[in-house]
């Protein structure tokens, strides 16, 4: 078995008004769709971060992935981390001279009041553009092979995948039918409708958009609304600043199941885990593997945000777990505006994985519009059930790939950039970043 | 498909003469030859550690195995870690109670002046039991889809395997063809054998039998006669005091690849690490996951021999490699003595290792019976080439199987116990334990 082709298709989906400490997601959410088809006609789909970066990438990682065998995985991925310039394959310069240590993971702002906030751009190095890649091989075997992903990962540990509701601050915008939510009680209001539709049993806030404490204050309402049964997940994003943090902390003693990157940096983590009465979460700190051992040396968290999207797959996603398990640490997972394909790679992944005993996070009920078949996935009692299979389990809907694609060339959009977006509407807003 | 049948046969094969700390090898060596057979009728192999520890636990996860299909490993492994007591599931005391933490693995003397010397038995958890399985699943897996193992770890980073000579202090034995090797002289003559025959390109030796000077002597006739671009090793199984190891490590500057296990326990290799010039390698104080956080703080090793036989399994020593490069470590590989399947099994999981970077133990050629078809494998410049596959690439001799399960019937040995064989010869022998 070969790979003959490799495609990588840029869409655009429409997005809601969300905020967080970035500034406002666009109108529409940038994705690639990814299509690995083998010499005997089997079709291995994935799903990454969107936009032109992405798109470069592909391009040159094109002849070290076409004619190969889709099983040659780490091969491949040592070829992407080592700048493979092999004459005929990837360019060093499209496909692996873009740092997989994104600023923000060095606790440096990644996006100054300035500039834009361009996270596929940033994060989009040959780390997560193999993650890309290893997910369409994976579904291929799993499709010609009759496996399941989460089969060719080890084996399922569960079969119904956890998620919590992801509660977003956001401005109104007409006919979404979420309206403005930009109080404690507008989130209490959101949290309802979302358990309601989904049965989520944990939520998620992201914050770093109200001053501090009123963004603990819509933690505390949620918490009298739900009561003490359902984990809340408070999420910053890096927005406060260490003493902030601290003060915070305390006021929500009881409240939190964890609060997630208060504060930039693995050493304001540090700090700021010293004094928590809940454990601290990151999906900024750490997120790559080379950050653990600073992590770990400075007890900065105490829960890690996988992605396979962002660590470079799946199978380095299980040995994320391994690793945690070995160090003591929590797994959680992490997510962007996403559509089935990787909700689906999430499930199958999360399955794989025993440690991930969290709830993981998804945007995807936010988003209306998926490329697959059949109409976008389940979310039932606020979980997921491992998709049969074969492989991922979900087919492309070619049509609506199309619609996406076009909808991508019309709008215009190559980039993610929350700052630009938000000062649409308050031309002078910059972002937090560790000084709220 | 499901596992229709699991079995475990004890075999015993002839073993030379040959020394270490823990005294002498007994004329055999003990194994188990691992046979899951699926229903649809595809044998996997697998070979773990022998005698009737490894046995009792065969037997006791026999309901846990049967039923289930070769995929579903983690939630096995998982099962085993847990000590699983589901009914019709296995017992508790013969499958999950041994501890995965061997004594050894503490620093702790793990056989008495006094006692046998028990390495199956005290070796033989749920960690090994689950990588003993694993091996015949992933093999039942590749001969059911046409494929190497190697490719259902994420592929082969390389096609030959370096593996360094083993050279062992030895008892003279009629007919064995080595002798008498007892002085660095005939250490050389051993060596210069082992090349001449296998071509290997490194050179270890397994010390803790003379006088600590006298193997740095025989280091320094090796280095002599192979020159610097032979990498030499001296493993003197935790023989030494902190004091002696820190005077040879100083004494064998620029000599020795690695010196490997030079002390007992975390904090003497620790301290030896802090002076000796040369990197510092275990499979002794570091032997499981859990133990490696304590390693890594206190900087005792730069190397960790991996064994997918004692660490539990291919994939967990896929994952062991991605921790020690994360965390700066280097990764060697340990071996016992062993037939041609583990040999293959060893030889696929180095192949998709990119860590792996050290040439191999193995003892392979010490070791003239084996149970797979087809004579041994072939070592040829100090390398083995991955087997073809599908699977593992080797088929069981029958005939050589039931010959060796006879052997291992009419020998009576049970258990491995250098002590008492040594003390054949040296009735008042006592192993050193960190005071030599």
């Amino acid at each position: 078995m070969r790979i003959a082709e490799l495609r990588a298709t840029p869409i655009a989906v429409k997005d809601p008004p969300l905020r967080s400490a970035f500034g406002l997601h666009a109108p529409f959410a940038l994705r690639t769709i990814v299509e690995v088809v083998t010499d005997d006609g089997v079709v291995g789909l994935g799903e990454t971060y969107g936009g032109d970066a992405p798109q470069r990438a592909f391009e040159a990682v094109r002849p070290l992935v076409v004619g190969r065998d889709p099983y040659e995985l780490t091969p491949l991925r040592v070829a992407l981390e080592a700048g493979d310039r092999t004459p005929g394959r990837a360019d060093r310069g499209a496909a692996a001279t873009r740092s997989s240590t994104p600023a923000r993971a060095r606790g440096l702002p990644e996006r100054g009041s300035e500039g834009a906030w361009a996270w596929e751009a940033r994060t989009f190095g040959p780390t997560q553009l193999f993650g890309a890649v290893e997910v369409a091989c994976l579904d291929a075997i799993g499709k010609s092979t009759g496996r399941r992903v989460c089969d060719l990962l080890g084996g399922a540990v569960r079969e119904r995948i956890d998620f919590a509701a992801y509660l977003f601050f956001k401005q109104p915008r007409e006919g979404d039918g979420w309206g403005e939510v930009l109080t404690p009680e507008a989130v209490v209001a959101e949290a309802r409708t979302m358990r309601d539709r989904y049965g989520y049993r944990s939520l998620k806030l992201k914050g770093g958009v109200l001053e501090p404490d009123r963004e603990a204050d819509a933690i505390l309402c949620l918490r009298e609304e739900f009561g003490p049964d359902v984990p809340l997940r408070l999420d910053p994003n890096a927005a406060w600043s260490v003493e902030t943090a601290q003060r915070i902390a305390a006021r929500l003693a009881g409240a939190l199941e964890y609060l997630e990157d208060p504060v930039p940096g693995i050493d304001g983590m540090s700090a700021v885990a010293a004094t928590a009465p809940m454990p601290l979460a990151t999906n900024m700190c750490v997120t790559a593997f080379a950050h653990l051992p600073e992590a770990i040396a400075k007890r900065a968290v105490a829960i890690v945000l996988t992605d396979h999207h962002m660590w470079g797959g799946m199978r380095a996603t299980v040995e994320l777990g391994r690793i945690c398990r070995v160090f003591g640490l929590g797994v959680s997972m992490h997510s962007n505006s996403h559509l089935g394909i990787s909700l689906a790679a999430m499930t199958h992944v999360a399955a794989a994985v025993p440690e991930l005993t969290y709830a993981c996070d998804t945007h995807y009920p936010w988003q209306v519009e998926d490329v697959i078949a059949g109409g976008k996935l389940a979310i039932r009692d606020g979980a997921v059930e491992v998709p049969c299979g074969p492989g991922l389990g979900v087919e492309l809907d070619r049509d609506a790939l199309g619609t996406l694609h076009e909808q991508y060339l019309r709008a215009g959009l190559v980039v993610r950039d929350d700052v630009a977006e938000m000062r649409k509407i308050e031309p002078d807003w910059r972002p937090h970043v560790g000084d709220w």
